[in-house]
């Protein structure tokens, strides 16, 4: 097994009705105990201060095959998966390479929006390649490496996580029998 | 066949110098009449306004293969192929991937576009999964579901569409032999 | 063979610090000698005012596998290659197809930035098509064909080129065996 420092949830993820969340750190320093990984932590503290439970969190090296492993494993156990690191260019970031092999729909507006407002933070916002599907009923989310990167592309898409999410699990239930007026009054709010 | 409430076009759109559209709309309970249709009209009725010839009109349930055959079939017929509803995050919503099988080129530009100024309406816009994409000498434009999300979308866009349908038909002529300091004026005001 | 009008460098390009550059053109007219290539020479120009040495360029016309040949063949012997033209609707542009096919990894900011900072020039910036991906460790980066055009795109994305191509080299030494405080920096700026 190539995981390391890998938390395995052996239960679902369920805190009563708060959505559930986890996260992965993929770095080769911290992965190894060279570095403190500082972006997992930051990234599940600002979750939690948004009513999200999370757990079973892990780092990972920068290796694709474990990358999908670990997400595939991760989707359906939480509502949303995020990771931060290896969505660069640095010779071995392959995080969003692993994220499209594992969905099965991508949202490019999320990736598009975390970029666009990443300008205000730095000129080198174009350069996350972060992406951003579904698989299944769970949301991944890719963040940049750094505390400070990650937090930031966080906190972009926090206001429309949980609509997201609600509407990955078909809440809305757009697809029942019964649609009434006030299904059609939500899908004009939902308007995607 | 899958299809539902598929009005089939036997003859190619055509209608003089008019450009050629149709509409498919996207859409479990419509496509079982248990709610009416108001997106699909909404679009054909700008397009008309615009001055396209609008003709063989569509309704689908959110079944990925039964889209595929219908804007296949579309495409070819009409020179601009509309889709409405599918495009967010439900479960059954399939409209972006449907739409990526049959493409020859996508337009990410289009989607992009949609979505950034969609950012003026609804916070919401960036779970948008529409795509633009080629087929043939056909451009196919997802668009969201709601009827005034998917009017916004289309009005957006409308401005470019002409100048793409025209690119797309090798109306400039790009690529023939002839070509002269005209010619040349013409890519510069296209710029792509 | 179908490339016409290529120079093919024998010799890898290398120029002291000076990072290497090359441009490919892709017009039918141009690879034809039936119009002059102004955009390659444009490019190239503001390259090397930039502090690249360009070496190898080429003129294709818009086929395909030709060009996903020249691409292939001038990764590796150039850090940076650009591509100028084949990138719109018209019925022969497929520059970003085989741009597509050739790389390793995309860098879908690129192109968004070009697109949204285009439209300060043309409302059809939109119907660019141009993409930006990494093979190697070279970095790939379409253009549209107009030399105003390419020009104009070239300039919004060169500030951050050379950070791109320090961290595809591998320069910051992200993921080696030392990595310590200053390197922690260096990501921080980075962000992505």
């Amino acid at each position: 097994m190539d995981t390391v420092g890998v938390e395995s949830p052996e239960k679902p993820l369920q805190s009563g009705d708060m959505p559930t969340a986890t996260v992965l750190t993929v770095s080769d320093s911290c992965s190894k105990g060279a570095r403190e990984d500082l972006s997992g932590p930051a990234v599940a503290t600002l979750l939690r201060s948004h009513g999200f439970a999370v757990d079973g969190c892990g780092v990972l090296p920068d290796e694709q095959a474990p990358i999908e492993e670990w997400l595939k494993s991760a989707c359906g156990k939480a509502a949303l998966v995020v990771t931060t690191g290896g969505t660069g260019l640095a010779p071995r970031d392959v995080t969003p390479e692993a994220t499209r092999n594992v969905c099965d729909r991508l949202v490019d507006g999320i990736s598009e929006r975390m970029r666009s407002e990443g300008l205000r933070q730095t000129p080198f916002a174009p350069l996350s390649r972060a992406l951003c599907g579904t698989r299944g009923t769970s949301l991944i989310l890719n963040l940049p490496g750094s505390p400070r990167g990650a937090v930031q592309s966080l906190e972009v898409v926090l206001p429309i996580l949980s609509h997201a999410l609600a509407l990955l699990s078909g809440a809305y239930g757009q697809h029942s029998e019964g649609e009434t007026g006030s299904t059609l009054k939500n899908k004009e709010l939902e308007r995607p």
